[in-house]
């Protein structure tokens, strides 16, 4: 084995300024190199017997629950005054690690809160430029054929902080909790439209909920004979009430409010609908004062999960950058990180697997040198796109637009450690 | 599009005996040949507005749980008499689909139940024949750099019902719950031990528990050094108590007993311990009253997860047979599905992606015509190895073994639809 002290990194494993280590480092086959610089744990040679070894541990219960020393890993949530549930509640990426969201933090959009919905009753209607116009019950959905997708959802308004004229003094779980990834298993939408017959004159669907808002969206009829799913499961479970249940759309990349949850209803239409989700709300207005409307995927976007604003850095070393990247126009190629506010950058390794459409798990080693520093992180899709800068994309779009901010994020390290969101 | 008539199967797509279909038929590009018979869903124009869409639902809360209605979706369990937590709790995997469990029902199997672990006070030592010995708080593993992974964990108990000489009345939560999948993240074991500095001596370590059972097991360092995690997250969150918070070992493949759960301790030696769960417990009594000891890797294995005792058939017609395959040795390259107790076998489709030494979920379309049917699935891995049926791994191990039962699993339709456990 080599020793101790060669385990440092050194000097010339640099591949960008203050302080990027090569990603290698952290994913090659010799992982010796990885190592901290040994300061951190202690030398020691034999451990107390805690009071929970001392005596036997609790029993079995049929479905379990997080340790009650991570009640901080909780979504953020608020509700419009007067409403019940007219929000949004934000997963704590900066306390999670992998690319899978855990049921229980998934990001909620409600238009009006969560409905009780009762399965055995619960019906899905396919109608309109139909041959036949169907009504499904659940038993029904069960004898179709299944697919299942890693699939990420993002909220349109997912990083509209971004939008406003000075940086919001908050971390990744305000800014940007508004996008989950989950595993979805449920039955394809093409394969019901066929069952219903489409009449050539469709070209669009209309999606609506089961909710108090009967929210509801107009879809190009491509991307309904595409990958849509009627999702009946997310990681292995039925869906969550706040994600849908007992059935949600899942459109695959596309602006989250489109993947209409509690779906009981799919009209085929000639023409979009022009509901109030996609008139009044979930266009992007522009600097000139006139809107774009039916932008319907989501760009390609990265932001750093760790550190991140909330966490502390504690001392100078060798810390991991790591963070979460994402395309709704597939998969995501690169992620680049810059610890000199963009000065230069350095390739991060991406976790694989790398799926279409999903959450993907950026890593890269840093050592901090306990001064001031800038990190960011870039992503670029299959497509070739690459994620613009805060300045970019205030050009485009001004400083009125609400939706698809898919900016860079800068979180600022102080030389006392702490983590900052600010603009560069 | 193709007529309603159309999109019935016809007998040229089968591809077995006994109703098997095409797999194309369900995950190929012409969805349109996935369709039922059409009878299902009932033809209508309206649907009634629900009570739930006629006030405004719940709100937001920072901890999601499942509906209400899914309280069937839980783990069964059992203890020894008189103890607390001493046994297993499985998973409900014919109320399930994908390839992730979720956390809330991963299955469970402890030695003396579930400790309750202060996180702050939690330590991981590092000793025995190392440089340095090395005490590890949960604060210094954060700074490590982390690794993501997708990975199945058996009981090396799992499947032992089928030792037995009569089928036991039960279904897949009984005889095969004891395997899950969860997305793995944590620090690779191999960067710990270079930081302590390895002996050139050790060949073995030894791993502990925090319980108050002292679970420890033996493993080749050869296995420490390659793909082991000390793992800290479990899909996304911290890795639940149940499955050894705030980490555990996690060696992707091996008999899940190994992959320690609350590891407080790695002991590196030149042999192994030869602790009681490795000597009294967890070796394979074979017919000539020898004893097979460490038999690492689970076996190249799969199940029918629907249809499944349980569930009942109502009426003959199109159904999806869907199931899970697993290996410790590698990727699952082919499962293979008979519907006449192993006389035909057609290849089912793999839902993607397909992940080394993770649940691989397969399906594919069967027309049940409403007669007695034998359902039996097999799992091929990439080393080359065949799932064997249930005689052949008697005869190699008689009925008085308990672990790595890996046989061929045989559900019986009767003309009734409903659905049984049977030997062939």
């Amino acid at each position: 084995m080599r020793n101790h002290r060669s385990l440092v990194p050194s000097e010339r494993d640099a591949v960008a300024g203050n302080g990027l280590v090569d990603r290698r480092l952290f994913l090659g086959a010799t992982a010796a190199a990885a190592a901290l610089s040994g300061a951190l744990p202690s030398r020691a040679g034999e451990l107390p017997i805690e009071p929970w070894m001392k005596l036997p541990g609790s029993g079995f219960v049929g479905y379990g629950q997080p340790s009650k020393f991570e009640s901080k890993v909780a979504r953020t949530f608020a509700s419009l005054p007067g409403t019940t549930g007219t929000g949004a509640a934000r997963t704590p990426h900066h306390l999670l690690d992998g690319m899978i969201t855990p049921n229980g933090v998934h990001f909620e959009r409600s238009h009006s809160g969560i409905p009780d919905i009762n399965p055995e009753t619960h019906r899905l209607l396919i109608h309109g430029l139909v041959e036949r116009p169907l009504i499904f019950t659940l038993e029904n959905l069960e004898r179709y054929p299944r697919e299942s997708r890693v699939a990420f959802l993002e909220c349109g308004g997912n990083g509209q902080l971004l939008y406003q004229k000075e940086p919001a003094p908050v971390g990744v779980q305000a800014i940007h909790g508004l996008v989950s990834c989950a595993e979805w298993t449920g039955v394809k939408l093409s394969v019901l439209l066929q069952e219903a017959g489409v009449d050539p004159k469709a070209k669009w669907i209309l999606a609506e909920g089961a909710d108090a808002a009967g929210m509801s969206r107009s879809i190009p009829l491509a991307k309904a004979m595409d990958d849509a799913l009627v999702a009946l499961y997310q990681n292995g479970e039925r869906v969550r009430p706040s994600n849908g249940y007992p059935m949600r759309l899942l459109l695959p990349g596309y602006e989250g409010n489109m993947n209409v949850k509690w779906l009981r209803r799919i009209k085929l239409t000639e023409s979009p609908m022009m509901t109030k989700d996609e008139t009044s709300k979930y266009t992007i207005i522009l600097p000139d004062g006139k809107s774009l409307q039916f932008v319907f995927p989501q760009e390609g976007k990265s932001v750093i999960t760790q550190p991140s604003p909330g966490l502390t850095m504690k001392e100078s070393g060798l810390y991991e950058i790591s963070g979460l990247a994402w395309s709704g126009y597939g998969k995501i190629t690169k992620v680049e990180v810059s610890a000199d506010g963009g000065k230069s950058w350095a390739r991060a390794a991406l976790q694989p697997p790398v799926l279409s459409k999903a959450l993907t798990r950026f890593r890269i080693p840093w050592r901090w040198n306990g001064g001031p520093a800038l990190l960011q992180s870039r992503a670029t899709d299959e497509s070739g796109y690459v994620q613009p800068t805060r300045e970019k994309m205030i050009a485009a779009r001004g400083n009125r637009a609400i939706y698809h901010s898919n900016a860079i994020t800068t979180w600022a390290i102080s030389d006392k450690g702490e983590v900052t969101h600010v603009y560069t």
